[in-house]
């Protein structure tokens, strides 16, 4: 028996989102329908409104629903200074840990071949061409710690080589409260490596 | 930083659906919004359309899209055995077992005072008044087996005691294919309580 066609189509949806697999969408999709009408009417205004009033900053590509762009818009931040991301949702990240003033630049994931995602289609291509224009003393790349994050930065830092700009990237070490035997063998090692000195306040 | 209203907006309902936290209701809003434009749309009026085609089935509760539910419409199946489970979804899982060909009443939930599911908005009581009205020999109390479905199958086996109504539960035991030493001892202890003949085939 199959489910009624509709709540099929819901189910294939939420499917294409992360972590969501043939199991469960069906599950959230009648979760969905088994909330209060009027949630569910709210929520597909809300997706209505988005697709008309979200788009991206064409300046930072932060996914933005005004006209300007909380971050580009805000004259006391650095220009300077450049954070490359791969999600428009790390910039929140960024903002809530109060540990960056410069401005932004949100490529789209990171650079994949086998996932067809090219220096074209990221953004890659217009980054290093905003930072080639000049105006930009540093570049922190961050793409994620990950093998492909990790191309994505070391490509970057190659192709910038020659104009000057320092290209950096977030330290690595253990994470706030890390418990040591727990950590895994890459991570401590890097923290190691990367040890700071301990300064007396 | 917060996300845009609309993104938020997004995320909050998608905190409703079962296994989605504040984290990960963000996530998916932003993978919803990264999705194509045209897909989204798709989504959007699959909603719509099941906010208008979708109903339950007065009969079993069954949601359905059409005029006429599939189960009770369908006068090879036999109507004196009724199968009570606590959501629609749960027929579709027994529908794929080929095990039953009898009918289905749907209860919204378990019995459950903490969260104030009731007699009369489980639909217990509309299920009791059915049973009682006569036509049906066996009620297959397909509830659960954690506290609350076992409650409420004891619930309507109590209830039904006076009308010489069979009420019978799923068999508990090992799931197919289980290895012994991983089951937890309620699972085993049930197994064996409840072992069956080897029958020669």
């Amino acid at each position: 028996m199959e489910p009624p066609k509709t709540v099929q189509q819901i189910a294939d949806f939420l499917r294409r989102l992360p972590s969501v697999g043939t199991k469960s969408s069906l599950r959230l999709a009648y979760a969905c329908l088994a909330l209060p009408r009027e949630d569910l009417e709210a929520f597909c205004s809300a997706l209505e409104r988005a697709l008309t009033t979200i788009h991206t900053c064409p300046e930072c590509g932060l996914l933005i629903d005004g006209d300007s762009c909380p971050i580009c818009s805000d004259s006391t931040r650095d220009g300077s200074t450049l954070m490359v991301v791969t999600s428009a949702k790390d910039v929140l990240a960024i903002e809530n840990s109060d540990s960056f003033r410069g401005r932004y630049f949100v490529l789209s994931g990171t650079l994949s071949p086998a996932a067809h995602r090219t220096l074209e289609s990221t953004g890659i291509n217009r980054l290093l061409a905003k930072v080639q224009a000049g105006g930009i003393r540093e570049v922190i790349c961050c793409t994620g710690a990950d093998l492909e994050g990790e191309t994505t930065a070391l490509y970057i830092a190659s192709a910038l080589k020659e104009t000057g700009v320092e290209v950096t990237r977030p330290a690595e070490g253990l994470p706030s409260g890390a418990v040591l035997e727990y950590a895994d063998p890459v991570t401590l090692g890097r923290a190691i490596k990367g040890r700071t000195k301990i300064e007396e306040e």
